[in-house]
């Protein structure tokens, strides 16, 4: 592809002409620029950014709702080689694995496992559901990104209450329009540490922007 | 897990018993509800919700362009069996494939080949710009499904100026700040049909769900 500009009926539009590493970074200018004043906490900065560079969404700047500490303990946590377990296989897609295995890790989607469905089925739950589940059984602390499925989240919360799994930390992003909101308010409540979109926006590419932008800040 | 009640914070919040397959059915009724008055073509509709349901964003009703008869004519490529080339390893993840398969077709991802990654750097364009002329040097006619980077939708545009591209289709849904309202602008400009979202909103789940829609539509 060439620069310049292209004519369309009569009008001829003109992009400018930048290097693929320049087009981020001049994204990210202008997200600075429509942020204006707005005072972000500077190590939860780089997240709520890259959510916006990734949605083109500003509501995230109010919907982003992180625990104490949340970053640098993720960070740390990816640091020691922590795992990702997510609910769905768009966000571990787009999850930076090359990125997370400089540390040992790596990421884990069992939605499309048998066992998983086969549960799934038995206890008329969704899968999404039986595969935290499937995550709490194998007895590994996790980082958890749940950008799909409320059930899954709550599923992880009631685990979580029994004491049967014991997560890093949790990016809790689904979305939608049934108990979503309610499912995310769970996690407001608990110990563990969190980021959160409030409300019902969020999803899979939110949820892998989270992870990359922990991974990025990581290596600036 | 259980439907019911969890306790947090000395607060209870209720959760609905229902089956994986009623969540959705509820959806869908609380975005009608939400739409209320909103007419809607009764062809683009169900496209329009499940990008909704994918993003809790109202926005596309007023976002999203279909170009005359642009959901039947993609649909009936489908059905001749067309295939899907996209720019996002997310899109491709999301789209379903099983139901495509039905007809015959199968979704493509250039994004992580060699000889993309190659070409990108010898023309310093994009890896995505690469990979829709390596989709046009197939000689084959695709639904190109554009849910990343508006290189790959300038491109797309440049190839067909050229007469080395004849999609049956364009979905083009690219997001972002540098260049994403432009190209989408072309796409508005050409002959072949398209879905577009206008703006700067879109990305790989709402490209996915869209691509999902015309399929779930067909099976209806």
């Amino acid at each position: 592809m060439q620069g310049g500009g292209c004519v369309v009926d009569n009008v001829t539009l003109q992009f400018q002409e930048m290097r693929p590493h320049e087009i981020e970074k001049k994204s990210f200018e202008i997200i600075e620029k429509e942020l204006g004043d707005t005072k972000l906490d500077p190590v939860q900065e780089p997240i709520i950014k890259r959510v916006i560079h990734t949605t083109a969404d500003f509501d995230y700047v109010e919907n982003l709702c992180f625990s104490k500490g949340a970053v640098t303990t993720m960070q740390d946590a990816i640091r020691s080689g922590a795992c990702i377990v997510t609910d769905t296989q768009m966000a571990k897609a787009g999850i930076n694995k090359k990125e997370l295995a400089k540390y040992g890790g790596e990421v884990f989607c069992f939605m499309g496992d048998e066992d998983v469905a086969a549960a799934a089925k038995k206890n008329g739950s969704t899968r999404a559901a039986a595969s935290m589940e499937k995550a709490a059984a194998m007895g590994q602390k996790f980082i958890f990104v749940v950008g799909n499925a409320p059930t899954a989240l709550i599923q992880l919360y009631e685990l979580m209450q029994k004491g049967r799994v014991s997560p890093w930390g949790i990016i809790g992003v689904p979305v939608g329009f049934v108990n979503v909101t309610e499912a995310k308010e769970l996690i407001l409540g608990v110990e563990v540490p969190y980021i959160v979109a409030k409300g019902r926006k969020g999803g899979s590419n939110v949820a892998a922007a989270i992870c990359n932008a922990l991974l990025y800040a990581m290596a600036d």
